[in-house]
C-alpha cells in the first residue's frame, strides 16, 4: 500500500471500496464499489477521492505528484479485466467520467461519456461495433459535450451572450439539417455525422483558440480536471452556502468504463424496480429494449418490453419479455434483485446494460414510490423481518399515506390522458361524477342513489349540505383557501377550484370549456391532487382505511412510538365516529356554531333580531334542547375520550342570508324589512375577522354563553348519571385579555352550580379552558393561564393576526411571496415556525410557567400538517386536532416527530 | 407627657401636630394641625389617632383604657379656649365628628355636625343664637344623620329594602309638608320643625328599640365608634382591595368645635382660591354670604356675593364685597391667603367662616384650576421663586395644557347655557361658525371669510378639503374613531361625532333637532371637549401657542429636562412648520399617500388601472416630479431635523371613488365601465386591515417603491448640493418577514446608486427602517434589525393585530368592555401597556440585542398620549411622533416621565 492513496478502483476482481467510506469516494462511488463489494457486476472503473479535489484547488490546479501513477495502475486494471485498451487503436477502451460529492449537488458537471474516442480509436470501435452511425455520433456528442463543458466553462473562458462553443455547434448542426431537408437529428446519414466532426473541429479551433484533443490522455485528464473546477463553480457555490455543505468536503472523480446496450441483438438495457412502485405488490417491475442505449428505454421513442409477464401493460403486452428472450441473464438479474434489497433494506430503482450477452449494473437507488406502495412495502418488510417497525414508521412520508388514503385517479391509465382543464388542487384525491350545477339538484340526484360533482362559480354557507353529499367539489373561482376548498379538505373531500376555463351557466344548465360543451348529468373525473379536470370516467384505486390491515397494522406502530396525541376535529356525531375509527384519541375542537344552520337557524335569527333581553333569551333557550342532544352524541360517540367544546365563535352576521332573501328571513323572525336591514346594516364589519366575535359575543350576550353551557352541563350530567362516561372541556374562544375568560368564566360555574342543583348532583366534572389565537393572549399567557384548565392554540388565526394578512386576502400576494422566498410555504397551510411559532412557544413556556401540566394543544388546520405536528412535539403540546381524515396522516407525523426528536412519553 | 399619646390636640394656643404627622393624624388632621401651627385660627378641637381604629377593631370594639381621659382632657382645652361647653346648658359647645384617613376614601363616614345638641343643650342654644327655627333645624338633621349612620348602620342593623331608618324619617317629613301644605322645608316653622323632631324620636325608638342618645357624651362616643366601625364597611374594604391600601393604616378621627356663619350680620361665611382658577391671574377669587351657612354658598340658592372687585361677575356685581363690608376681616382673611400660598408652595383652595366677627379657617387644599389658569399658575410661581423649574413643569397635568392650547368655551357663560344637542368629544376646544351641510359650501364660505363648521351625516375622504377650512365638524354618526373624529384629532380641530339628535336634510338646507329647524348659515357654538352643541355664539376664550411667551418658557424647561424626543407626523411642509413652532424635533411619520389626493390622484388611479408594467410605470413615474417637491418643501421646512418618509401603505382600493362616480373615473383614466367594474372587484378586500397593503404593494409593484425612493433621494441630492441640511429616513410600512423588508430595501439602495450617478455625487446620506406594526415583526425584531437602521412602532395596526379588534368594528363592544373593566381604557387612545406594551418592550429588546443604538421611535397615535410617553420613555425609546397640535402635550409628557422615571439622557 502507498503512503498517500487517492485512487480505489472498483468492481472487477479488484474492488477496493465499501459502503462506509462515503466521506472518501463521494455518493456515487461508494454506490459502485458498495456494489461490486457484494459481488454484483458493474463496469469496473476507479474513483479518485475527494481529498483530491481539496489538494488539486489548494495547490493552484496541481495534482499530488503520485495521482497520475495510481491512475494509471488503476486504469491497467480495468484494460486487464475487460480486454480493452484505454487510447488502443484496434481495441479501444472508453470510460465515462462523472463527479461525486458526498450529497448530489446541482451546478457540479455531471457526467461526460465516450472518453476515449479519437481519430485513432474510432476505426477501432467501428469494428468493433459494426455501426459507424452510432461512433461518429458518440464522438459529435462527446465533442458538444467536451467543448462546453471541460474547454470552455471548466477554462472560465469569457464567452459573450449566445456565443458559447455549445450554441455554435448547434447551430451548424442545425445548418446542415436544414440544407439536407432533415427534421431530426436521427435522420443525419453516416456521412453528415463523418463531415459534422470536421466542422465541429474547424469550430472548436476558431472559437477556443485550440484544437479538440485527440488523445484518450489528454481527454481524460482535460474531464478529470473540469470535474474539480466545477465545484468551485458559482452555483455549486450557492448551493453550498444554502444547504451548509462546508467547502472543504470536496468532490471524487468517477472513471468508469462504458457498456454498451446497442451492440446488436444480444445487447439490451432496461431500468427495474425490485416491487412495484405503484401498489407496493412484490412483484419484479421493469422495462427494456433489445440493442438499445439506456437513454432510449426513458426517452419515450421506443415503447419499452416488460421484463416478465408479471408487469406487462396494455402498451406492451404483445412485445416480448426479457423473461423469455434472455432467461439465464433474466434470472441473473432475478438474484441481483434480491440480493440488492436484502443488502439495502429497501426497494431499489435500478439500471442495467447488456453488452454482448454479459449484464452490468450501472446503478442502484432507493426506488421512488407512491403512497400505497410505500404503505404496503413498508409494512410488508416488517412481515419478512427485513426492517423493525420503527423503520417501516420513517420511510413512509405523510403525504404519500395521504396520497394512499384518497381515491386516486389510476396513475397508468391518466398517463395518457389529456386534462379538459386545469385548477387548483385543493382537496387531494380523484372523483367522478354527474356535473350538477345547484346545491339542490346534488341532493336531489344524491337521493337517487347518484354519483354527482356540484360545479360552481363558487360556493357559500348555502351550498353545504349540497356540497355534503357530491363526490367532488369544483368552481371556475377561489383559491387555495376559498369556501370550498376548506369545506373540502375538512370533509376529505376531492376539490378543483379556481378552473379559470369553466364557462358555467346555470339556466341553460351547460358547463363550457372552449368549444366542448358538457350539460348536467355529463360524467366528470377530478384529480385534486393535481388539479386536473379529465371528460369522461377514469378509473379510480385507493386504501380503505377501515378494512385495510396493514394501515391498521402501520398506525398501530404510530401509537406506539408517538409522545403526542391525535385528536379531531368534529361538530357531529357521525363525523366523530369516523375519525374515532381513523384512530382519535378525542375530539379537539368542536365547532358549536355549525350546529345553528339547517332548521336551527331560525332560532339563532331570532336571537339576533330580538330587541329585548327577553326577547333574546326567549330565542336563544330555543336552542337549548338541540345543543344538548347534539352534546350527548358527540360524548357517547367518544366514551370518555375528552371532547372539547368551545362556545360561539364567528360573528352574527354570518348567520343574516343575502339581501336577496331578506324576504323570507323577515317572515321567519316576524320582523319588517326595515328593521332587517336596519340590523343587518348595524352587523356590518369592515373588518370582520378582527369583528365582533368568539368572547366579545359571550361578553355582550351572556345568555348565548349561558344557554351553551347549560346544554354541555346537562349533557354531561345526564349521562353521568345512565353512567356513560364523559370527558368535556368548555373553550372560550378569541380571548386576548384575561378579563374576558374571567367573565366567562364566571358565566359557565353559575350555570355549572343551577345544573348541580337541578340533578342533584354532588360533583359535576369538566374543564374550562381558552384558544390561544389572539397574539396578546400568546404574550399575557403566565396571566391567562392562572384562569385557564388547558390551552387550545388557534393557530389559523393566529396566524393572521400574527402575520397580519387575513386568508380571504392574501391570495393575491402571497403566491408571489412563495415564488420570491419570503416566505418558504403558505404559512396557513404549514405553521410559520420562524415567526407565529414562536408566538406560539412563548405562549407554552409563559402558560407553564404558572402551571407546570397546563394541557396544550392545537385546534387550527395546522393540526394536520406533518411539519407543523412536528414542531407542536418539539415545543411540548400534549395533543394536536384535526379534521377526522387527516388523523391517520397526523398519527404518522406524530410517530416520525418522536422518532427525529424524541421526548419524554406522557 | 402620658405613654401612650392617642389624641393631639389643634388649634387654639394648645396645637400639638405638624405637617410631617399625615400617618398619625391622617389627611384631614394634619391639614388642621398645620394651619394651626403656623398660626392661622381654626376651630379648635383633636384628633384621635389612626392607632386607635386598629387597637378598637382589634380589642372587640374596645377602646385603650388611656383613650377616655385624654379626649376628656382635650375637649377641656377647647372649652377652656372658647368658653364654652360640651354639654352644658347655658353655653353649650357643639362639635363635628370626621373621619380622616391617610388618603381620602370612599364608604369611609365622613361628618356629623351639631354633636351636643340635646334636650338639655337646646335652651343654651336657642338663646345664644336667638334663632330657635336654626337650632330645631340643626337637632333634625343631627338626628336624620346619626341614627342612620351611628345607630343603625354602624351597630350593623339588618334592615329590610326601602326599611331604613332614615327612609322612614323623610316620610314623616315629607307627610308634614304635604298635610300642611308646603313644598320647601325652608317652609316649616319653628313649632313644626320642634314637633318633627318628637316624631323622630318615637320613630327612632320604635324602629331601632332604643332612644336617640340625649347626652352630649354619649352622642360623642357613638360617632367616634361610628368612623372606626366605618373602616371595616363593605365599600371601604373593596375600595382599599382595588387601590392597594393596606388595611393596619386605620383611620383617625376628628373632633372640631362647631362655628356659625349665620349668627346675624358679624357673621357669615365663604370659599375662595389664592389664584383665579380660570385664568391663573394673581388676583383673590372668592365667593361669600353674610349671615349664612357654608352650604348656602354653593348649593345655589341665594347668589353668592364676590369678596372683593377684582372678581365681581355679571350675577353679583350690584352686591357688597367683603372687602367693603368687613375690611378689618378682609385684611386678615389676604393676609391668611399669603401665608397659606407661601406655606404649601401651591394655589389653595380654601373655606372659611365669620362667627360673631371672629375669622375661622375651616380648611385649605390644593385648588382645582383650568388649563390657562395651571400653566400660568406654574409659570408665574417660578418667576415669584416660589416654586423651581421641576415642580413646575410637575404641576401642569398633559390634559391641562392641552386644553389650555385649545379655544374653549368660556365655562363662566357656558354654566348658565343648555346644549341644544349632546355627542361624543372627538376633537377638544370650542368652535364657533355657519353651518354648512357640505364640503363645497363650506370652501365656497371660507373663501369669503366666513367662519363655518360642517354639519354631516358622516365624512369621508372626499369631504376632506371642506373639513380643512372649517373651523369644526359636528356629525350625526360615528364614534370617536370614526374618519371625521380621526381627522380633525390629527389637526387638534375641535369636533364632535354621533350626535344622534341632529336631522340633516341637505336638501332643504336644514338641521332639525327636535322642535329646533335651524338653516345653513345660522350659527352654532361647539364644545368639542364635552360634547355640546350650542345654538348661536358663545366666547372662547385660549392661548396662542405661537405667542404665549409663559408657554414658551414653559416648554422650554420641559426640554430641558426630558430624555425622550418628540417628533412630529407631517405630510405638508405647512404643517411641518407649524409643528416646528410647537417644539417638534423632526419628523417621526410622513405619511405619502396623502400626497396621492387632489389632483395627483389621476396619475395613481392610471397606475391602479394599468394593464402592463409600462403603462403602470409610465402612471407611477408621472407622480415623481411632484412627489420630489413634496420631499423638497418638507426638508427645508425641517433645517436639517430627521424627517421619516414611509412609503406607499393604504390599500389601492383607497384610490377608487363610490360606485357612484365611476363615470367620471373612466375618463380619467381612459378605460371601460366594465374594466374600472372589474378592477374595483378585484381590489375588494374582505379584510382590508389585513390586505394587500404596505410594503406588499412595494413588493407586487416595485416600480412604486422605485419611484417614491427616486423622489425622496434626488430631492435629498438637490437640497444637499444647495448647502442645505437634509436627514432622510425612509421607511418601509407593514413588514411582518425581514425577507419583505430586504426586498424593499434593495430596490432602495439601488436607486440611491442611480441618483448618485445622475448628480454625480460620492456620498448620499440617508438612513433606512422600518415599521413595527406586525406582531409577527415585533417577535422577531433581532432578524429585522440586523436589516434596519431604525423602528419605529406603529401602534395603531400593533394594537389592532396584537388584541386582534380593528379601530373601525371594536366600537360596538369596546365601550362595553371599558364599562366591565376588561380594559381599563380604549387601547387606541391609550397604549395597552399591559398587552400590546409587551409587544413593544419585546421588540426593542430583541432589536437592540443585534444593534444596541438602534434608534427607536413610535408614529401611532399614541405618540401624543401621556401615559404611552411615559411608556415609550420607560422602555428606552428615543422618541415619540405625533399630531402638530399635540407636540407640546408630548414635550410636557416627556418630561414628566423623566421626572418621575429619571433615566440617562441621550
Amino acid at each position: 500500500m502507498v503512503e498517500n492513496k487517492y485512487v480505489y478502483s472498483f468492481g472487477g476482481d479488484f474492488n477496493e471500496g465499501n459502503k462506509d467510506m462515503k466521506n472518501v469516494l463521494g455518493g456515487k462511488g461508494v454506490g459502485l464499489a458498495d456494489m461490486a463489494s457484494i459481488g454484483i457486476p458493474v463496469p469496473p472503473g476507479f474513483t479518485i477521492i475527494t481529498e483530491v479535489c481539496n489538494l488539486f484547488l489548494k495547490q493552484g490546479e496541481k495534482y499530488p505528484a503520485e495521482l497520475k501513477p495510481q491512475v494509471d495502475a488503476a486504469m491497467k486494471k480495468v484494460e486487464k479485466f475487460l480486454g480493452r485498451e484505454f487510447g488502443n487503436a484496434e481495441n479501444p477502451l472508453l470510460v465515462s467520467v462523472r463527479s461525486g460529492a458526498r450529497q448530489s449537488m446541482p451546478g457540479m458537471m455531471e457526467t461526460i461519456l465516450n472518453v476515449g474516442l479519437t481519430s485513432k480509436t474510432i476505426p477501432g470501435m467501428i469494428q468493433k461495433t459494426n455501426n459507424p452511425r452510432f461512433v461518429y455520433d458518440a464522438y459529435r456528442r462527446l465533442m458538444m459535450m467536451y467543448s462546453d463543458v471541460v474547454m470552455e466553462k471548466a477554462a472560465k473562458v469569457e464567452v459573450a451572450e449566445g456565443k458559447g462553443i455549445r450554441i455554435q455547434l448547434e447551430h451548424i448542426m442545425e445548418g446542415m439539417k436544414k440544407e439536407k431537408g432533415y427534421k431530426l437529428d436521427t435522420d443525419l446519414k453516416v456521412e453528415d455525422l463523418q463531415k459534422l466532426c470536421q466542422l465541429f473541429q474547424a469550430k472548436i479551433q476558431e472559437v477556443l483558440g485550440k484544437a479538440f484533443p485527440d488523445t484518450a490522455e489528454d481527454q481524460l485528464w482535460g474531464a478529470i480536471g473540469a470535474v474539480f473546477q466545477s465545484w468551485q463553480g458559482k452555483r455549486a457555490i450557492e448551493y453550498r452556502r444554502i444547504e451548509n455543505i462546508p467547502d472543504a468536503w470536496g468532490t471524487a472523480v468517477n472513471v468508469q468504463s462504458m457498456v454498451f446496450g446497442n451492440m446488436g441483438d444480444t445487447s439490451a438495457t432496461g431500468v427495474a424496480f425490485t416491487r412495484h412502485p405503484g401498489n407496493g405488490d412484490k412483484v419484479f417491475y421493469g422495462e427494456w429494449l433489445i440493442n438499445a442505449q439506456g437513454e432510449d428505454v426513458v426517452a419515450g421513442i421506443r415503447t419499452p418490453y416488460a421484463i416478465n409477464a408479471d408487469c406487462k401493460s396494455e402498451a406492451n403486452k404483445h412485445l416480448p419479455t426479457m423473461q423469455d428472450c434472455m432467461p439465464d441473464t433474466y434470472k441473473q438479474l432475478c438474484a441481483i434483485r434480491e440480493k440488492l434489497e436484502n443488502h439495502n433494506k429497501d426497494m431499489q430503482d435500478i439500471e442495467f446494460t447488456i453488452q454482448e450477452g454479459k449484464l452490468w449494473m450501472l446503478q442502484t437507488r432507493t426506488g421512488k414510490r407512491n403512497g400505497l406502495a410505500a404503505l404496503k412495502i413498508a409494512v410488508d418488510m416488517v412481515k419478512e423481518n427485513m426492517i423493525d417497525k420503527k423503520t417501516a414508521v420513517s420511510r413512509v412520508q405523510p403525504k404519500q399515506l395521504d396520497e394512499a388514503l384518497h381515491p386516486v385517479v389510476d396513475p397508468v391509465q391518466e398517463r395518457s390522458l389529456k386534462p379538459l382543464a386545469t385548477g387548483l388542487p385543493a382537496g387531494p384525491g380523484g372523483a367522478k361524477g354527474k356535473i350538477v350545477l345547484t346545491a339542490e339538484k346534488a341532493q336531489e340526484m344524491h337521493a337517487k342513489g347518484q354519483h354527482v360533482i356540484l360545479v360552481r362559480n363558487e360556493t357559500s354557507p348555502e351550498d353545504v349540505h349540497g356540497m355534503h353529499v357530491s363526490e367532488a367539489i369544483l368552481t371556475a373561482k377561489g383559491g387555495m383557501t376559498s369556501h370550498a376548498a376548506l369545506i373540502a379538505r375538512g370533509w376529505g373531500k376531492c376539490c378543483v377550484v379556481g378552473c379559470g376555463a369553466l364557462d358555467i351557466d346555470v339556466h341553460a344548465k351547460t358547463v363550457k370549456v372552449g368549444n366542448v360543451v358538457l350539460k348536467e348529468g355529463d360524467v366528470l373525473t377530478l384529480n385534486g391532487t393535481k388539479g386536473n379536470v379529465y371528460q369522461g370516467e377514469v378509473n379510480l384505486v385507493a386504501v380503505d382505511p377501515e378494512k385495510n390491515e396493514d394501515l391498521k397494522a402501520f398506525l398501530g406502530w404510530c401509537d406506539e412510538i408517538s409522545a403526542i396525541g391525535v385528536r379531531t376535529n368534529a361538530d357531529r356525531p357521525k363525523d366523530a365516529q369516523q375519525a374515532r375509527t381513523f384512530g382519535a384519541k378525542g375530539i379537539g375542537l368542536c365547532r358549536t356554531e355549525h350546529m345553528f344552520f339547517g332548521e336551527r337557524i331560525t332560532a339563532m335569527r331570532k336571537m339576533i333580531m330580538a330587541d329585548t333581553k327577553e326577547e333574546r333569551e326567549a330565542a336563544v333557550y330555543g336552542l337549548l334542547q338541540y345543543q344538548k342532544e347534539d352534546f350527548i352524541g358527540l360524548f357517547e360517540a367518544m366514551e370518555g375520550l375528552p371532547v372539547t367544546i368551545r362556545l360561539l365563535d364567528p360573528p352574527l352576521h354570518e348567520f343574516i342570508p343575502a339581501e336577496d332573501k331578506f324576504g323570507e328571513f323577515c317572515q321567519q323572525v316576524g320582523k319588517t324589512l326595515a328593521e332587517v336591514k336596519a340590523r343587518a346594516e348595524q352587523l356590518h364589519e369592515l373588518n370582520p375577522m378582527l369583528g365582533h366575535r368568539g368572547c366579545r359575543l359571550g361578553i355582550a350576550y351572556p345568555e348565548i354563553t349561558r344557554m351553551q353551557a347549560r346544554a354541555i352541563l346537562e349533557a354531561v350530567a345526564e349521562l353521568l348519571q345512565k353512567g356513560v362516561k364523559v370527558l368535556a372541556e368548555i373553550m372560550i374562544p378569541i380571548v386576548g385579555h384575561v378579563k374576558e375568560l374571567v367573565h366567562q368564566k364566571q358565566l359557565v360555574l353559575e350555570e355549572a352550580e343551577k345544573v348541580k342543583a337541578a340533578y342533584k348532583m354532588q360533583d359535576l366534572p369538566f374543564m374550562i379552558g381558552t384558544m390561544i389565537e389572539v397574539p396578546r393572549a400568546a404574550i399575557t399567557a403566565d396571566i391567562i393561564a392562572q384562569e385557564a384548565e388547558f390551552f387550545s392554540f388557534g393557530t389559523n388565526d393566529l396566524t393572521q393576526m400574527g402575520c397580519g394578512f387575513s386568508r380571504d386576502d392574501a391570495g393575491k400576494f402571497l403566491k408571489e411571496y412563495i415564488s420570491l422566498g419570503i416566505y418558504a410555504q403558505d404559512p396557513f397551510e404549514s405553521l410559520d415556525q420562524d415567526g407565529v411559532g414562536l408566538l406560539i412557544k412563548m405562549g407554552i413556556d409563559k402558560g407553564r410557567s404558572v402551571k407546570p401540566n397546563l394541557k396544550i394543544g392545537i385546534c387550527g388546520e395546522h393540526g394536520g400538517d406533518p411539519a407543523s405536528i412536528e414542531f407542536c412535539h418539539r415545543v411540548g403540546m400534549n395533543y394536536v386536532s384535526c379534521s377526522p381524515f387527516r388523523v391517520p396522516i397526523a398519527r404518522l407525523a406524530a410517530a416520525q416527530a418522536q422518532i427525529k426528536y424524541p421526548r419524554e412519553k406522557k
